[in-house]
Order: structure tokens, then sequence, then C-alpha cells
């Protein structure tokens, strides 16, 4: 039976005291979104699967609008900068715009365009007296993932039993302030934040080009609203693909920088101090430029002098019309296959690399991925979950199949501290192995999928390896949409694949082209810990070589 | 009764199976050094307190070796880079004077000076043939701490059951071999590597100034070693104060670097993957410029390439002589007074400093020292010490009452994984408010003590506030001798004070102006996280001004 649209969007449950504050709590968020801004309930009732050209159509936004939405972050820069556009300008059309993508994926847990809109008063005031911007970023609109604390607007760590309404910036977002951004939503993010997919007790995301799938996660909301032009560019976290995944799924960009060069203080989360693998803050956004101008921006604010846990280490991006850049294609992981449409477009990629004089293709051999996944899994949840179980059974919140899934064996276990140590020493022994087989291998980035296929169905994202492992290593990774989508024509399997595990066996039985129609299929450029100017330079010259 | 030299100079005991390996291991180490160097018994039996003069006196140097083993490490390049020296002559003669040294303090733990000689040869031959040097510091004979692995030598990871010949040389060995440096000796550490002094299997190191006081530890083979000028310059680590509180205690100079900017991987070590706080790597040395010498020659190795754990952040060194530096004076941490001598220095400092056109002097303000120091107490052993504890009952080592005292209450407890998770937090918190803390400030670089007093007795040594503050926040501190030595006549309480806590009620109940009798008495200047540059610069200039 097909499910309503009504339903598929609809959030986790829980017991009647849950119940009753998520029901409160979607209402606050329903009521900030002005009447003016509501989609015809025509619409809603069931809208066709690929919901992108909604915006366009609804009649809610103006020609100018429009317009406005279809810049990316350093268009949008430039254009205010030289005063072809203001900040209330800019921030009103994304504004409506998210208002309207949010009915259509749930991708937002607080709107605040009223406040947005003030402070880009203020700059627009500023602007028009002092002839100049205040900063790198000044107007521009930036949407922020839940969890970022920003005063006044509501957040959450992963569980409606930790939603707060913040009395204070952290300091991203007080660095992002500083610079001159202005802020207008917040978007949604799974339960527990550890899914690859972003189902809360707000609703959950859908995926705008096919709202069969999944917008990815945990920064799903962002990647469904950049995606849908509610925002051009947003801030995500990735602890094991949660700007990765989402941006492939959607089929934007986005990079997850090194770990601690980008703060990631005051975070709302469950497991603080929890110190085995570090979470990462970066941009998800248009174009591959606006990942620079992010990055660009925010080391330019000398984040390490606030916090001392950010290390000083600068971005880097080098010249490669010097030298000839040698990309590693990495077809798959040897744990999983990527299903067909991602193949195809490996192939392509490697085919017009190869047929090109600036770069020298290799093929790329992995390191015992599943060795370094099973790792980085148990990494996460060193108390065997408990803490998690914990939370949902005090709080009456249903436990998501996939929170059940992360914190189960055989991956997850509870651990003493001597336990601890051992897995870290194992953690240690892994990133220097793998970083002498990346010598080995004599490249400068590898290409490689960035999941096992395109945006995948609801309730199903139960490997992570293909973003994990970089989380592991702590190498820097971006996302860039190849162009290609998914096509039931041509993205079948030639031969039924012998599974290379059992979870390449739950892919295969996942796979069935006519349900990923439209689906993006993007790729992940990833290069050694600290080179992210590297990874940014060499995605600009592969990216422009598969254009051509 | 006074306990004679034999005793004092004695290792840690055990049961029967204990002793006869232990007593194997030291006579496979007494027999690698050679008859002629061995000190005629009269000397042995009753020894002077201070036996720094011996070997001058004891004829077994040559005038030219004694003239040599003068030399800083910078000045031992120098003449080796202009033919004045060779690399032979460098390692015979500070070889020769370490057997001596050895004697005197039970500084070594292995011996291989024949070893030294075939590299300084193959060195020789190199320049002759090449016409220069093979590296920044071709033909320095350096003293290696007892665990860091260098092929074919002995090396221990705290206990004589973790004892080993080691069959590779770790990174750091690597790069220091790469460079051009030349082994002959490792030196002595404490049992569990983690005392500020250094009993071993292979005996107790004791202070060459005055051998009724412990030369420091954990790197206290190192310290005694080099103020006996049995070496130029050697390799220590540091997680609590290993590097910085032997280098005080006899009166050479020392700089623990910021954590992951120097190599680590690979040490002997009994708690592999304990991350919650990092040891650090660094040079033990005779002069200001030969940390430079040492660091910028390891930095210069790009050993972030070998090692993902390493950070390639680079030594930037100051130019002071554009602005006016600003140093804090801190007299005392607020929980433990230094004894007379210390405060006698950094009176002495701070009036010097007052009455410079240079400098800008302040009242440094600890903050909350106390609480710090316990959360990195409870850091170093999250198991309760349940591993150490097992070790020393499986391998029949007695413990020394300094590892009773580091592993047990109330510092020490055990910690299941959420326990780990919130001890971390505290951890970063703290950071967090001290970096805060420190910009109100407004100072460049802290001048404080390095210990509570000058080198203490023996089996004393139960404050690490000092040095392991610093860890924590992961500060970079160097030390230098200021030139004056614990004094009876002047350093005495002009009243005796009221303690602070208990850890000072038992520093002062330590103090008896005579038994320091000759101490030398250093001070310790520190920076921010990653401003190891600053510490060497700013280092510089104070020791210039009290000087003058």
């Amino acid at each position: 039976m097909r499910m309503s649209f009504k339903e598929k969007i609809k959030g986790i449950g829980g017991n009647a005291s849950y119940e009753a504050k998520a029901r409160a709590l979607r209402a606050q968020l329903e009521a900030k979104i002005p009447a003016g801004l509501k989609l015809p309930s025509a619409i809603l009732e069931d809208p066709p699967l690929d919901v992108t050209r909604i915006p366009e159509i609804c009649g809610l936004l103006t020609v100018q609008e429009l317009a406005i939405t279809e810049l990316d972050a350093t268009a949008v820069c430039q254009k205010i900068a030289v005063g072809e556009l203001t900040a209330v300008e800019a921030v009103t059309a994304f504004g409506k715009r998210a208002a309207i993508a949010h009915q259509l994926t749930a991708c937002l847990t607080d709107f605040f365009l009223d406040e947005g809109i003030r402070q880009a008063q203020q700059l627009d005031e500023y602007f028009q007296k002092e002839g100049k911007v205040i900063g790198p970023l000044h107007g521009l609109p930036i949407s922020i993932k839940s969890h970022y604390p920003l005063k006044g607007t509501v957040g959450c760590g992963g569980f409606l039993v930790n939603t707060e309404t913040s009395t204070e910036d952290c300091d991203m977002i007080s660095i992002l302030r500083s610079l001159g951004a202005v802020f207008y939503v917040k978007t949604n993010q799974p339960q527990s934040v550890m899914h690859l997919e972003s189902k809360s007790s707000c609703g959950r995301v859908l995926n705008p080009h096919n709202t069969n799938l999944t917008a990815g996660g945990s920064s799903g909301g962002e990647s469904a609203l950049i995606a849908m032009k509610g925002s051009c560019i947003g801030l995500g976290t990735d602890i094991g693909g949660s700007i990765r995944c989402p941006s492939a799924h959607c089929g934007i960009y986005g990079i997850r920088p090194s770990s601690r060069t980008t703060p990631i203080r005051g975070l709302l989360w469950y497991q603080h101090g929890q110190d085995g693998v570090f979470a990462s803050s970066g941009p998800m956004c248009r174009s591959g430029r606006d990942m620079r101008l992010f990055l660009e921006a925010v080391l330019g604010a000398n984040p390490s002098l606030r916090d001392p846990d950010v290390l000083p280490i600068p971005l880097k991006v080098p010249d490669l019309t010097q030298k000839k850049l040698r990309v590693g294609i990495m077809m798959h992981d040897g744990v999983v296959m990527p299903h067909p449409p991602t193949i195809r477009a490996l192939n392509l990629v490697k085919e017009k690399l190869e047929a090109s004089s600036e770069v020298e293709v290799v093929d790329y051999i992995p390191y015992d991925h599943d060795r370094g996944y099973n790792i980085i899994r148990e990494l996460y949840y060193e108390d065997g979950g408990a803490t998690v179980r914990r939370i949902l059974e005090e709080s009456g919140e249903d436990m998501h199949p996939l929170t059940e899934w992360v914190i189960s064996p055989p991956h997850v276990k509870n651990h003493d501290a001597a336990q601890i140590w051992k897995l870290r020493d194992q953690r240690d022994d892994y990133r220097r192995e793998y970083s002498d087989h990346w010598w080995s291998q004599n490249v400068d980035v590898v290409v490689c999928p960035p999941f096992q296929g395109t945006a995948s169905r609801h309730d199903t994202a139960k490997y992570w390896g293909y973003t994990a492992i970089w989380n592991l290593l702590d190498y820097p990774g971006a996302i860039f949409p190849t162009g290609l989508v998914a096509d039931q024509a041509v993205d079948i399997y030639q031969e039924l694949p012998i599974p290379m595990s059992a979870a390449d066996e739950y892919n295969i039985s996942l796979y069935d082209a006519a349900i990923f129609k439209g689906a993006p299929v993007s790729l992940q450029t990833v290069s050694r810990r600290f080179n992210d100017g590297l990874v940014l330079a060499a995605q600009d010259v592969i990216e422009r070589i598969i254009q051509s």
C-alpha cells in the first residue's frame, strides 16, 4: 500500500507525555510560519515525488525572490558587497523559500525570519553608513543544524528531552555572526544525531528529488533545505558522514574538514567528553567555491584563540596548475559494492579523467576498510549504548530502528577503562598503517563513493563505511554532484552480484532501479589529514574535467 | 644513620625471580663499560655529595675530551660542520664521560659507545668525501631515554618485565638518525615512568649536585647525565613534568613542546591508547639555543608525513625586538608554596625584569590549579591503577612507594566508559576556562616555579602541580637555570608558613635548608598551546635580563 505524504513526513512517536511535548513543539514551529507562506492543502495532500519545482510554481515567491534563491553564497556576498542586493532582500527570499521547503520535506526545527530580517536591517544600515561590509559573510543567510546553540532559538541534542531554547551562541555561531552572517532557520537532524537519515520528533526529512528516499543524515535538514534552495549555505556536523552523506543524497556540495580545525565546542549532545573520534563542523552549499568561502572566513577569524581545542592549522589551497594531480579512483571499499548508478558515475569520471592530460589516474586500493569501520563503530558508543537507552527510556521517546541498530552488537559493546585504551590503541595502529598504505598508493587525492548508492529508502541506511572510514582516519572529504541522476533504464545489474559481506548482501537486496528514480549521483574527494585545501583545489579540477 | 653510597644508588628490588633478572641486566650493562673507564673503588665507596667535578679530577679523560664535553650541542654541530671536530672525537668524549657519570648517578640503562663510534666513523667518512654534513645534527651525540626503541639497544616501558632489546628504531630515533645524530647510551627512568624521581631496577638516579637529592624524573637519567656532561643533549618525554622537573633539578635546560608536534609513536609503555592527556617528546640540554636547534631539526624533517598523529604545526620563533614582551610572574599556584630558594629566585627575576625597559611585568594569578591538577591525576590512571598493580604482581617487582602513591585514591579511581567521558569533559571545560582566564591576564608568557622547591629528597616528590597543570592545558614550558643554588645561609623561612593545603603542609615538612645545599634553582617559562617558539624567544630575553 502506498504511504500517504502525511504519513511519510511524520516524526518519531512515543508515550503520551512525549507525544504531548512533541506536538507542542511542532505546533510552536508551525505557528512561526506565516499564513501567507503556507502551501495549499491540495499540494500537500499528494505532492509529486520530486518536490524541487514546487517553490517556483506555487506562486508564493516573487520573480525576484526566485532569482535571489538561485544564487550561491559567494554570489550573494558579492552582490551585497557591491550594493546590488540588500541583506534584507537576501534573507527574505531564502526565508520564504525555506518555509515552503519545510512543508514539503520537514527540514526545519525552528523558523525565525523576523529575527533574521532585523539582523539584516542592521547590516544594511552599517553598509549604507560605512560604505563597506562588516566581514566576509556580510548579509549572507546561513541555515544552522539544530544542535548548534544559537541564542533565542530552539535546538536539540538528538532527543526531544534535550531540546532547549538556547541562551547563548556557541563559538561557531558567534564567529559567523561576527563575520556578518544572518540567521533565520534551524534545521532537522535524526534521533541520536547518529543516522545517515534524519527522522526526529519534528518529522522525517524527505529527499526533495524523490520523497520516497531520505535526504540523508544527520545533517539532512540542511541538505533538503539547500536542495530546495531555501538556503544557499548551511552549517552541518560530521562524525561518520553527517555532512557528506546528506550532501551527496541531495546533489549539493559539502566538506567535512579535518577535525578540530573548525569549532565544535558547545554543541548540544548527550555524550560530552566522548573523544575517541571527533566530530567536525563544515559547510553544505551549492557550489565548490562556497566551501572555500566558508572555510576561509571561519579560519580567518582565528577560532583557536577562542577555543583551545581548535588547531591553528591554516587552509592552504594549492595552485594545481603547477603540478600533475595524481587521482586515485576507488571503485568500492572491498566490503560493500555501490549500487549501479554510483558505479556508472565512477566509470564516467574515470574515463574523463583518463582522457585528460591534466591528471594522472591510479586505481586506488582500499586498505582493510572493514577493520577500520569496525573500530569507529565501536568508538561511537563505548558504553554499549547505555546512555542512549537510558535517555529514551526516561523520556518515553520511541527508539527508531536505526538508533537500535547503531547502538547494538556486534559493533557496539560496553568497555571498561582498559578496554577503551585498547580500542583507541587499535585506532592509532590502523591510522598509522593506513598512512603508510596511502603513501604506497602514490596519489594526491582519492575519488570514491560517498555511500553505497544514491539516497537510500527510509529506515535502511545501515552501512556508513564510505564516509566513516575517513572520519576514523580524519581525512578531509568533500562531496560534488556528478550531474547524473539514477536512471532505471540504464542502472541495472547486468548479473546479480556475489555479495562480499553481509552488509553487501543487505545492500544488494535494497536495490531496485525504479525506486531510486531521479536521485542525484554524487562522488567524494578525499585526501590525507589536514590537506583540506588540496581536496578543494583537486575537486575543482576534477569537476572541470568531468563537465568538459 | 647515614646511608652508604652503594645503598643510595641501589635499584628497585623484588622476589627472587625478579632479582635474578635484574641482576643479570645490571651485569650486562656493567660488562659493557670498558675496564679502563671504571672509577677507583676509593672514589665509589664514599664520593662527595657533589659529584660533578669527579670526571675532571678522576684522570680518565684527556684534556681534549674534557674540553669537548664542555660544549653545548650547537657548538658540537658547528665545529663538526667546519671540520674542527670529528664525530668520532665527539661521541668518544661524551661516551667516556657518560660511563663515569653512570657510576656516580646510575643514569644509564644501556651503553654502546662502540656502536656510536662506528656510526660516527661513517659520518666522518661522508663529511670527508662529500665536504658537507648529512643533516643539521651531523655527528651530534644524543643520549636517549630508555623507553624510546632504538635498534639493537635495551629499552624498557617502566618495569623490568617490559624490558626489551629493540629490533627497530621508533619514529623519533629514525628521524634523529636521518638528521645525522649519533647514539651511544640509553638513560634511566623510574618504575612506571610516572615519578618525578628515577628509581628503576637499574638503580636510583642521584642528583650530581647533591646525591642526597633526586635528579628528578621521569627523564632523570638524562638530567643527571647531562649535568655530569656525559651528554650535551638528550631526548626525554613529559606527560606530567618528566622533562621539566629533572631539567630544573639538575640545572640544565629542557622544553616540553606542545603535545603531538614532535613524534612519540612506538614508545615502550604499558597503557597504550590511554589518550586523555598526551605525552610530549623534547630535548634536555645545556643551553637555550640547543632546544631550538633540536626542535627546528626534528620539525624540519616533517614528522607528520610519517606519523598521522603528529600535527603539522611549525615552530615560529618570533622576533621580540619588535614588541614589548608581557611577562607574568606566578609566585605560587595557590596550592603549594615553593620552598625558600625558589621564592628567592622568583623575587630576583621579578626585580630584574621590573628594572628592565624591555619587558612589562604582571603579577600572574593562577586559575584553579587544584582543580586542574585533580583532573590530570585522575586521567593518568583511569583504570584505578589496576594495570600497574597487575604488572607488578605478575612480575614480582616491588612496588615503589611513589608508584603506590601515583595510582592510589583520592586522585585515582576506576572508571567505566561514561565516567571516562565525564572526566574528559571536565578536562575540556577546564581548558576552555583557563584559556579565557589567560587572555584576562594580558600576558605573553608566564614565569613560574617548575616544582615546589629545588630537587627533592629521595622518595618524597608527591606534588606535580607546577608542571602537570601545563600538561593538562598542553601549554609548552621550558626550564632555565637561574644561576642560583640553594644556600642554607639565606634560604630559611622567616616565619613558619601557614599551609594552604595538605600537599603544602607536606611540602613545608620536607624543608630543611641544610639538606638542599648546592641544589640548582631553576624556573619555568610557559605560554599558550602551540606557542613553543614564543616560549623559546621569551626565555632568551628573560635570561639575558637576569644575567645582565
